[in-house]
């Protein structure tokens, strides 16, 4: 029974420090600095012989330098003899590159999970991919948890009345549906389209809105810009109120601005990108993900299923 | 017959333009930009369908993003159907951390060189490798340039007298060596030691350099700690007067400072590096590598050999 290490890199130090604190353990000794250039510099301050190794690391902004301090630190473990490197990637950045839209594009995704096994990793735990088709770009084992179990929770516990879930654009459908269920509570979609080119896009509700407390679900929230025109265009046909929710609060641009602005009463996010403290505004309501991220690395390392997790 | 394309990233587009117009061609139409959340955008606008592709890119400072947007330019033209991806890295960075001096120290030289043949690359142009075993850590072609011969040309033209070529430390004394040979100059060392610990450094000057003209010879010039008190310690010996010369201009922190408060009377690097306009100082001279390394890129189109551009 080898002993279990985990490691925080740049990212996202709370949260790893909240999962170790989970776990029953302390965060092993690491300096991740950068020398006078730029690049990227690791010290790994303990043995890691033999160990079972897991790396916190979320690939937010600043996306690429964060990209290489966990190569670089999977290639140090590697070298270093742990017996088995866990990346735990509570947002992959890159994961909107998850395919060829237009030619001569590259899958900047399949891309970053090639990589992480060049660098040597032996097993990644990721929270809410953009595509859960991005598993399949690993051929090393992945566990996928879910965001959507803890944004749920905290909607239920408001106990609003009324409620419909609804999905900014097509591509979330499925995901309102989880919620839904969850939430025992109906489904909407905004149905955007541009009649013409160059004319503005209309936004079609489907679904029944009136008088209901709309909850508007999404992985990830960047520039704010779909969000915000769904809240304000579910108040503006005859919803209540509006919710927002999401897994990933990348949050970049004038994303703050527009959220400020617009008919979102209040905004659920979790921990999986840390809220630099200027976007930490009173809308925002931050759910940890420690619990869950803790719980499932117990769990790997006791060679139990994780899927328990996802019920 | 493949026809060639030369494309440049955002590292050193001027030296891209200067290795283009050296070939013949012109650059290959190619946006590379950012997300509103910092993740590299890259756009290839015509198409590379069976050509052999020549891609520039100096893995300077911002190291990362520069790295990122090289593996991510792989990417998308191996699933363009390029026939051959080669890469041109005038500055390899993170060539320093390319053995473990300490325990648990990453080797990144190595896994720089792992990304790049995941990411798809077929072969790589590199100039003056920190140490030239990292070519070893590539298992497909790598042609090795060196910048010596344009630093010894311009140095000779000069016509200065009783020069003496000094490596700034034992590492370099191989270099020094090669500026010698083609000077037809003696060498000397700066044999740096602390004597014991806590004890300020000895500059220990090996070989006569009374009343003669030093030129200071490295391959990477970062914070210029060395450099400069090598410079100082030549002159306080009795040293006429003192040149450095590097090929890669790293820089970085209160190098332009020290340069310029040094006894160096003129630093000859190359634009392997571009120079931002604040570091454009009079006591440096650029010497562009563009002729070279468009020799050589037109050789290898050409299946010839490129080792006579050495001699
Ligand atoms: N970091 C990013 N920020 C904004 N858009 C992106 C980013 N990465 C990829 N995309 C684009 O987002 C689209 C995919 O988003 P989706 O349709 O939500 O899967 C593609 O057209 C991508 O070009
Ligand atoms: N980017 C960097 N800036 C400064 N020092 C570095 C850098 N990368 C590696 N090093 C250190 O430089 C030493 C190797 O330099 P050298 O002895 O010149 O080969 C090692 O001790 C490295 O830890």
């Amino acid at each position: 029974d080898s002993s279990l290490k985990v490691f925080s890199l740049n990212s996202n130090r709370k949260l790893a420090e909240d999962i170790a604190s989970h776990i029953g353990v302390t965060l092993g000794k690491c300096t991740v600095s950068k020398f006078s250039d730029g690049e990227v510099q690791i010290n790994i301050e303990e043995s890691v012989r033999g160990c079972d190794v897991y790396v916190i690391q979320s690939t937010c902004a600043p996306v690429n330098t964060h990209m290489m301090e966990l190569l670089i630190m999977i290639d140090a473990l590697k070298r270093a003899s742990a017996k088995s490197i866990n990346i735990v990637i509570p947002y992959y950045g890159y994961a909107r590159q998850d395919r060829k839209a237009r030619s001569r594009e590259p899958i900047a995704a399949k891309l970053v999970a090639d990589l992480i096994e060049t660098a040597g990793a032996n097993r990644v735990i990721t929270l809410d991919l953009h595509a859960p088709q991005i598993q399949g770009f690993f051929n090393i084992p992945i566990d996928h948890l879910q965001g959507v179990p803890i944004l749920s929770n905290y909607i239920e516990k408001k106990n609003l009345e009324d409620v419909i879930i609804v999905s900014p654009d097509h591509g979330g459908v499925t995901r309102a549906r989880k919620m839904a269920d969850r939430l025992k509570a109906p489904i909407g979609i905004i149905d955007k389209r541009r009649p013409r080119p160059n004319v503005a896009e209309v936004m079609n509700i489907i679904g029944n809105i009136e008088g209901k407390t709309a909850i508007l679900v999404d992985d990830i929230i960047d520039t704010a810009g779909t969000m915000t025109l769904a809240a304000n265009a579910l108040i503006e046909n005859g919803a209540k109120e509006v919710y927002a929710c999401c897994t990933h609060p990348v949050l970049s641009g004038p994303a703050i601005e527009r959220i400020e602005n617009s008919q979102i009463r209040e905004l659920v996010v979790t921990n999986s990108i840390p809220l630099p403290e200027e976007k930490q505004i009173d809308k925002i309501t931050v759910l940890s993900v420690a619990p869950l991220i803790g719980e499932a690395i117990t769990r790997i390392h006791e060679l139990k299923s994780v899927s328990i997790l996802f019920d």
